[in-house]
């Protein structure tokens, strides 16, 4: 299973978002969206075997952690508005403290980066890690942030995990998705 | 200069079409605006040294060629919905046979697969060809389809090129472009 873990610091914990802006009122809601893409959309096809966790740290009532899985879900478009549109209607739902599912494979609970980092075998994609590439092992999970840095009580998580970087410079959190998709891709497929 | 095109074979010439429906009604325009994106854009900058051209084959008046230049274009946003409103202006824009620029970097003329191939320098990305990786030098020009495969006509206009894959998954157009950045990054950091 290959696992991913972003978080969006200002994206919405709540349905109350329009589709028509998501970069603004809705929280940078297009990054996290082009994510799911990365993780899960290949061409006229889904990734079965990857996951992505959305850790969401906007109001109304963070923190929430939308699972996103390749293996069960359905009619995930790549566009960014029908994503949005799914995942809208995952966070109207009432959060315990286990996931809930709101469409097949498409999944929601309270809960933060804290509980995703104890759960553990995640590395941190960071543009001061090791690269990808001089790796013998690549970790089962990865985790990174959106157009903002970690905070500093978000790096006292993550100070116990490997990093890694997928290249020289630094990418968008999707591209950063993609490369790494590639990379476990040709290691699976024997290309390296 | 790193140059990308893109045939849209379904992507409007007119700017008659919604920003609320891309990938229907607007003929698979989400997938454009990916790829303006993954050619152009990185975390917190544009690339300067990259353009990308998309070929547009829909109604009402093919083809055209839409070139967005890293090295001069403002207010590039990577959600779709942004870059398709810049495209939409510029579709708006009466066209000759020559470049007319719509707003800083972004230009439109008639023309299509024929002419670009044409003024050479590309290469086709394709399932088939050899993998990028084991190339000693990368071509300045990449070619590439949106959704639809390459028609009988195009492939006849692409019949002489080189052909490049990425990876063994067929990714969508936009992580194609994505992957091949990388790899360009790191040839030109001295990552390999």
């Amino acid at each position: 299973m290959r696992t991913f873990a972003v978080v969006g610091h200002l994206a919405p914990t709540g349905d109350g978002f329009t589709l028509d802006d998501l970069p603004g009122a809705a929280g940078r809601m297009d990054i996290l969206c082009r994510c799911v893409n990365a993780a899960l959309s290949i061409s006229h096809g889904i990734r079965r075997d990857a996951e992505i966790h959305l850790i969401l740290l906007g109001p109304p009532s963070p923190p929430k952690d939308l699972l996103i899985q390749g293996s069960a879900v359905r009619s995930l478009s790549p566009d960014e508005r029908s994503t949005a549109a799914l995942l809208r209607k995952a966070l109207a739902l009432p959060t315990g403290d286990t996931f809930r599912e709101s469409s097949p494979g498409i999944l929601v609970r309270r809960g933060g980066l804290a509980g995703l980092v104890a759960e553990g075998g995640y590395a941190v994609l960071s543009k001061d890690g090791r690269d990808m590439r001089t790796l013998t092992d690549l970790p089962g999970g990865v985790l990174l942030s959106d157009h903002l840095d970690f905070t500093a009580v978000e790096e006292e998580l993550l100070a116990g995990l490997p990093r890694i970087s997928v290249g020289p410079r630094v990418l968008q959190a999707d591209q950063a998705i993609t490369v790494l998709q590639n990379e476990l891709d040709r290691r699976e497929a024997g290309w390296i």
